[in-house]
C-alpha cells in the first residue's frame, strides 16, 4: 500500500452515463431473445456487477473505501501536456493527454479489474475468476487484483497470441495466472473447435465462449469482463473524472475529446464524465482501426458478445460475431463489436468516428515517442494519429483548441511490434467488403432489430 | 509536461555525501599515474558534470529549474508498504520500498540521464552524448533525455545483449538512438577486439572503451556515465531524500536500509541521503551477485573503469578490469567493479555487504510479485531477496524493525528472463576462484596501492 496516498484526488463515485444520456439504451438480450434480467448474469458475475450492469438511474456510483486505497496505489495517475508534440507539429492547438500506462500492469485495465475481483472475491464460495484476452495487460492486471483479495484468475488466451506473443503470457503466468490457449480441451466449446479446425489460431469470441462456459459450470468461479459493458466503462471512468478536475484546476475544459475504441473501456472511461458539461461545440471522436471498422461498416442490430452465441446478446455496431479480423497488432482492437453505450451515442449523432491503416497509426507512435519520450500502445497509437490530424487542421485554420486523448498503456507487450514497423514487416490488412457482408449475414435473428 | 507538478515534493537539491563521510575517498587517477584533473576529464564530460565528480566540500547542489520540471514528470515517485509480503512472511519488520520503475524508461536511470543530456546541450558546439550499455533501461532513459534537450544519443551496446535482448535494442531504436553492437568496426579498440577475436560477444567494460574512444576522438561528443562515478550517484539522490521526507511524514526512520549493487547508482540514490543521520544501530546493506562478487571477493585497489584501460583508474573493490563476469541475467550487476564511493563505504566498516545466487534471487521476485502486484528487475530481485532474509530474521528475534529498499526498475525488458526462470531453465553460476584470481594478477600496477 502506497505511503501518504492522495486519497483526496481520487474520485470517491464512478460516473453513469446512463441517466444523462437523454434517450434510451437497448438493453442486452439473453439468447432466448427477452431483455436480460438480473437471473439471467447470476450465473457469471457477482451481484455488485450485475446491479451496476443494470443501472439505469443513479448517476454517482460510490466506490468501496478498499477499491479507493488500492487505486491509491497508482491514482491519480498524471496528466500531461505535448508541448514537444505541440512544437513539433507547429501547431496552435494545445494537446494534453492522461497517462493511464504507469502501473504495474501497464494499462488502465486495472481500474476494472481492481473492483471486479473485489466484488467476486465478497461473494460467498467464490474462489476463482476466469477470463479471455487477445493479449496481456487485461489478464495481467486481473492476475495482480485476484492476488490481491486471495483468488485464483484463471485466463483463456487466444491461441496465436498465446504463441506470437509470449511477454503477454509470461507476465500472467508471473504473476501465478492460469494460462490456457485458446481453443482448448477444457470446454466443451473449445473441444468442438479443436475437432472441427485441428489448427484453430482461435479468437477472443471464441476465448469468451470459453471462459463463459467455464464460469457457467463452477459455482466457485465468475466471470470478469476486460472491455465493452456497462460497468466496466462505468469503473474507468475514474480516468475522465481524474483529467475533467486535474483540467479544471488550470481553467481547461477541453473542445477535442479523442480515444481509440476497441470494446470501448478507455473511451467510455476518459470521455463519459465530460458528457454532460460538453458544450455545443465540443467534439467527441471515437477511433478504430480501418481493419475492424465496427462504427464504419457494421451494422447496428443485436448481436451475440461471443463468438459462440453463449452469452447474451448486445446492440451495438457490430461486423458480426463470426467475424474474424485481419491479424493487426492491436489486439484490442480486434473485437467484432463495439461497446453498446458507445454505439447508442454514435448512432444518436453524440459522437464521432474516423479510422485509421496500422502503418498509419504506428508512425504517429514513433513521432509521440520521440517527442514526449514514451511509447505509446498500439491501440493509443491510433488515438495520436487523430491527434496529430485535429492538431494540423487547427493549424491550418489557426484555430487554437484545447485535444485530450487517453494514452491507455504502455508498450511493454508490444516492443517487438513496433521493431516490425521499422523494419518494414508490418503491412496495412483490411477484410473485403465481401468478407464483412458474410459476416453480417449470420447477425441472430431478434424481432427488435 | 505534466499539469500541476508536485514541484514542492521534488529535491531541490542533489545530496554530495562526501563532506559528510567522515574520512577521505581516494580521488580517480590518470592512467598515467597521477591524480586526475578537471582538464583529464574535459574531453569526456561537460564541466558542470566534471565539477560534480570533483566536489569534495559542499554537501548540497543546486537542481538546475529545466532539470526540476522534467523530474516533476514522474516524480515524486511513490513510496509503498509491502503489507502483503509482510503478511505472508509472518513478519513482525515492516516493508517499505521506494518504486523507480513507473517512468517511461523503466528505471531510475532517467534521474542522471536527464541532468547529464541537460548540462551537455549547454555546453558549445556539443550535438550528441554517447554511451555503453548491457541491456536497455540506461540506453532508453538517455535516448528520453537527449530527444528532450535535441540532441542526438548513440549507444553502444554489448554484442550479446544486442542479439539476445533485443527489447532493450528495440527500445533504444523507436526512441531513436543509434545502437551500435559492440565490439564495434566504428572504433580503433572495436577494430582490434574483431580482429582479435571475431566472433566475441563483447562485455560492458569493452562498450565503455568503444564509447570513451567515440567521444574523445569527436568535439561535438560527451560521454554519459549510467552508474559508478560519483556525479551518477549524487543524481540519484533524489531517491533517498524523497524517501527520507515521505518516511518522516509518518514518523519512520529506517534500521535497515537494502539495495543491490551493480555499479553503485541505486545503492547511492536511495541510502547516501541516510547516512548523515544514521543511528548508531542503523544498517545499510549492499547485495551483489555471488556471480560478479566485487565486495566478497574483490580487492580494494586502483583500477581501470573499462577493459581496455582507455578512460582513468578508480579506487574500488574490483575483480579486475579483464574479468568476464558468468552470463546471469541481471546484467547491470556484471561490473567489474563497485562505485569507489560505495566501495570506500565498504572498506572502513561503514556498510555491510551480502551476496546471493540468482536463483535465489528470482524465487524472491516470484514472492514479490504475487504479493506485491509487481514484477522487480532482476538487479531489484537480489535487494528482495536480502529483504526477506531481514525481515524472517527479525520474525526470528521478535523485533519490529523497519526495512527499505528501492525497487530500481520494473522488468519490461526482462520477462523472457522470468520465463527461463519458471521453465527450469536458469542455473546458478559463479566464475572459479582461479578465474578471479587470475583477474586479479592483471590489474594496473600503482604505486599508491
Amino acid at each position: 500500500m502506497r505511503i501518504n496516498p492522495e486519497i483526496k484526488d481520487i474520485p470517491g463515485r464512478w460516473y453513469n452515463i446512463i441517466p444523462d444520456l437523454g434517450f434510451l439504451v437497448p438493453t442486452p438480450m439473453s439468447t432466448s431473445g427477452y431483455p436480460i434480467t438480473y437471473n439471467d448474469m447470476d450465473q457469471l458475475s457477482s451481484s455488485a456487477i450485475i446491479n451496476q450492469e443494470l443501472e439505469r438511474k443513479i448517476r454517482e456510483i460510490s466506490i468501496p473505501r478498499e477499491i479507493v486505497s488500492f487505486y491509491a496505489n497508482w491514482r491519480p495517475t498524471p496528466l500531461y501536456r505535448a508541448e514537444n508534440l505541440e512544437k513539433m507539429l507547429g501547431t496552435s492547438a494545445r494537446i494534453f493527454f492522461k497517462d493511464e500506462g504507469a502501473n504495474s500492469s501497464g494499462g488502465h485495465e486495472m481500474n476494472t479489474a481492481l473492483p471486479q475481483a473485489y466484488y467476486a472475491s465478497r461473494e460467498k464460495g467464490v474462489k476463482c475468476v476466469v477470463t479471455a484476452t487477445g493479449n496481456g495487460e487485461w489478464g495481467a492486471a486481473l492476475a495482480i487484483a485476484c492476488n490481491y483479495f486471495g483468488l485464483k484468475c484463471k485466463v483463456f488466451m487466444v491461441h496465436s497470441s498465446y504463441e506470437q506473443k509470449p511477454y503477454g503470457r509470461y507476465i500472467m503466468e508471473i504473476l501465478g495466472a492460469e494460462v490456457i490457449p485458446s481453443p482448448s480441451q477444457t470446454t466443451r466449446f473449445g473441444q468442438k473447435e479443436i475437432a472441427e479446425n485441428p489448427d484453430s489460431n482461435g479468437s477472443i469470441g471464441l476465448a469468451l465462449s470459453e471462459a463463459f462456459e467455464d464460469a457457467a459450470s463452477r459455482d466457485d468461479t465468475k466471470f470478469a469482463w476486460g472491455t465493452v459493458m456497462n460497468h466496466v466503462l462505468l469503473h474507468q471512468t475514474v480516468i475522465g473524472l481524474e483529467a475533467k478536475n486535474q483540467l479544471k484546476r488550470i481553467g481547461v475544459n477541453p473542445d477535442v475529446l479523442i480515444s481509440a475504441v476497441g470494446g470501448g473501456s478507455g473511451f467510455g472511461g476518459l470521455i463519459f464524465p465530460f458528457y454532460p458539461d460538453r458544450g455545443k461545440n465540443t467534439r467527441m471522436i471515437a477511433v478504430e482501426t480501418a481493419s475492424a471498422p465496427s462504427l464504419a461498416k457494421g451494422r447496428y442490430a443485436y448481436d451475440y458478445s461471443d463468438a459462440k452465441g453463449l452469452s447474451f446478446m448486445l446492440k451495438m455496431y457490430t461486423l458480426g460475431h463470426g467475424f474474424v479480423p485481419p491479424g493487426i497488432r492491436a489486439g484490442d482492437m480486434r473485437y467484432h463489436g463495439i461497446s453498446p453505450l458507445i454505439s447508442a451515442l454514435y448512432r444518436e449523432n453524440k459522437i464521432e468516428a474516423k479510422s485509421y491503416l496500422q502503418l498509419q497509426a504506428f508512425e504517429a507512435a514513433i513521432t509521440f515517442a520521440r517527442t514526449e519520450g514514451m511509447i505509446p500502445s498500439p491501440e493509443s497509437a491510433y488515438a495520436i494519429k487523430a491527434v496529430i490530424d485535429e492538431a494540423a487542421s487547427c493549424k491550418e485554420k489557426n484555430e487554437s483548441k484545447d485535444i485530450l486523448f487517453i494514452l491507455d498503456a504502455n508498450s511493454n507487450l508490444d516492443l517487438s511490434t513496433f521493431k516490425d514497423f521499422a523494419d518494414g514487416a508490418l503491412k496495412n490488412i483490411t477484410s473485403s467488403e465481401n468478407e464483412i457482408q458474410e459476416a453480417l449475414n449470420h447477425l441472430p435473428a431478434v424481432h427488435s432489430d
